[in-house]
């Protein structure tokens, strides 16, 4: 539960200065939920009108606030909302009593800062399996309502924090026929997915105006390849979760207009490399670009066996360009493929072609690059067109001290 | 590459004393293919008539011995039979030449040891990617038809390793209507799937008279509960092979024998379970008893699931009964699974039912079943009635190092 170690691949210049979104204040406190001396809980107050999207953990054995925030995407959205986020306790597989907790809760809510309940988002983070004492959230409701600031979102996003060595966040500002329109956001995961420790969770704000279903839309379509993107050890939390509020405070319509995806893309796309640069024990970063499948599920199936592969991460992790791994793992992925089509690239360097190394690869040239922090790996399986693109960490000793050393 | 530290998991009492079987004969050498200083290469000399079964990995970028070996399996079986093994070469991702080496290595049996080049069954495992010395396998096999022997298989074991610390064997013998009939089997494989340096091989070899058609599918079949239901750490081989040779030379009929069946799938097991002993890196030998599934499917998916999720394996590596884990990869698996209806057991002790921690479990007998060397799971989804037992190991920082160093 270390943090005092920031993972060499965090971003350069620490926390960004993220500007202020109209319609959205935050608040922390240290309610005590597991961890003592540090903020573990933050609320996010959304002005009236505020529309709400999300996309969520698919685990068959999601947490009691994951099957809320799901059955109230999309409602009415006229009154004020609120987001309710502790760390310590993943309140899964609780049981009954999970769902006990998510109810108290958004009551408390609602009593304390007049948001009404079907109106309440709330996410948990941490150990799994053990009762969440809400009741020492609840105590904390009166102080985070009353100390809302526009300011407050990087106090929020280290509130959130379990395993992760850095808080994440990412903006951008973009202009719309001569008006700001803002968008923040900040994320929590060390390991996409270290699911007693470290779960996914992702906030964005934005003061656009949008409706849910062109909203959701947008979020679902940049998820498939930012966060549903990355992978850090193959394992899917039960809390995984991903907001996205459009206050509408700037008063700008921003349904299909491209730059506000792009924008919108842009910072979940950073928020979702920074959870892989925060990958528990990573020293490298490495994209995998997989082209020239036969479809896109064997574009997704081939990069992500990649990815996943635990020889292929500890190859990079000894900086050894063991390419014949990178062979194996598209072998297993089930994707088509015909090992004389297949290349391979470290970078701008051509390591296979023709079902064999290249004649112009040179093992230092390879071993050379692995060095880097910054890995990029290219893969064309040569029987289609279809591309996909994803991103992960290598496998380390660390990750094994991290997550073998645990509850103990 | 050290084979210096024995598996803690090894059987005890070191190789066991495998009787001969009629009508096979062996010879180990060492053919300098990169290894120096030990056997390297082993050749089984098979009486005419044996019949050969097997499956092979199904990779998609599998080795070119492997395509060799499928194309010769059901052929015609009156002549005699070969099977020649080297380690530290795979002939993997070697374009053509890979097949002409294979060919080549037949043809030097044909002219050496007078066995058919379509009788002839070659395996390789070790590094992907390089060009197999086949020359130096070449020059070897005068020595290795001069020097055949019915006790050689203990030596072949040890020619044919890798990564891996002990020699894997098993036999058994059974009686068919008062005759005995003998069953020995040899393995490699240290991870069932590290693909650069421990490819997992099995040769089993059985004095048995049977005819390829019931052979083939009794293989099968017990494949899918021994050598199908282990996994070291989920990555899957470019050279898996399992070869079965029927010699015949028992004259006993064992088609349709259930006690012959029963046999070969002791032996199997016990190979396969031998293989997960000595998993690269291992401290736990670990059986994952996965039943109330909704199919047959729903079951090996959770099962493997459990058993391939790094944060399973890191837990119990750390001698942590961290049950939620067990929860977050049955979540993740795809199976059909009611959070309410899930139970977990550790050995006797219930851990887990009705979607929370049982009432009678404490964390300190948990803690205490995980210090033992072999730890059983038993997970029951409570949704159907298909079950499927898997076997895997824990992963370590040695399996780090194993495999983060190697070929640096």
């Amino acid at each position: 539960m270390s943090s005092s170690n920031v993972s060499p691949l965090a971003p350069k210049g620490g926390f960004p200065d993220l500007p202020v979104v109209g319609g959205v204040t935050f608040a922390s406190a240290a309610a005590g939920v597991r961890y003592k001396g540090r903020d573990d809980v933050m609320l996010a107050r959304l002005q009236a009108g505020t529309v709400v999207a999300g996309v969520f953990t698919t685990s068959a054995t999601r947490a009691a606030p994951v099957l809320d925030c799901e059955a109230k995407l999309g409602g009415a959205s006229d009154g004020p909302a609120a987001i309710l986020v502790n760390a310590g306790n993943a309140n899964a597989f609780t049981g009954h009593y999970g769902q006990t907790s998510v109810e108290e809760l958004c009551k408390a809510v609602e009593t304390v800062a007049g948001v009404a309940t079907d109106r309440v988002f709330t996410s948990s983070t941490g150990v799994i399996g053990e009762p969440l004492p809400h009741d020492r959230i609840i105590a904390s409701l009166e102080a985070l309502t009353n100390s809302q600031s526009p300011d407050g979102i990087k106090d929020a996003a280290r509130a959130i924090m379990t395993t992760d060595t850095f808080a994440k966040g990412a903006s951008t500002v973009i202009n719309v026929d001569g008006q700001p329109v803002t968008i923040a956001g900040i994320a929590k995961g060390s390991g996409m997915i270290a699911p007693d420790m470290a779960t996914m969770l992702v906030y964005i704000f934005t003061d656009a105006a949008i409706s849910f279903e062109p909203l959701q839309a947008m979020v679902r379509g940049i998820n498939a390849t930012s966060f549903n993107a990355i992978t850090v050890d193959s394992d899917t939390s039960t809390s995984d979760t991903l907001l996205v509020a459009a206050t509408g405070a700037s008063g700008v319509e921003v349904a299909g207009i491209p730059a506000f995806r792009d924008a919108l893309g842009e910072v979940m796309l950073s928020l979702a490399h920074q959870v892989v640069r925060d990958g528990e024990g990573a020293t490298k970063f490495v994209s995998i670009s997989l082209s020239g499948a036969a479809s896109d599920d064997d574009a997704h199936r081939a990069a992500m066996a990649i990815a996943n592969s635990p020889l292929v991460k500890t190859a990079i992790a000894g900086e050894d360009p063991n390419w014949g791994r990178i062979v194996m793992a598209i072998g297993k992925s089930g994707a088509v493929a015909d090992r004389d089509k297949i290349s391979i690239h470290f970078g701008d360097i051509l390591v296979a072609e023709k079902g064999w190394v290249a004649s112009s690869y040179r093992e230092e040239d390879g071993a050379s690059y692995m060095t880097r922090d910054e890995i990029e790996i290219a893969v064309d399986l040569g029987v289609g067109s279809a591309r996909k693109t994803v991103w992960t960490c290598d496998l380390t000793k660390r990750y094994i001290e991290i997550n073998a050393d645990y509850r103990s």
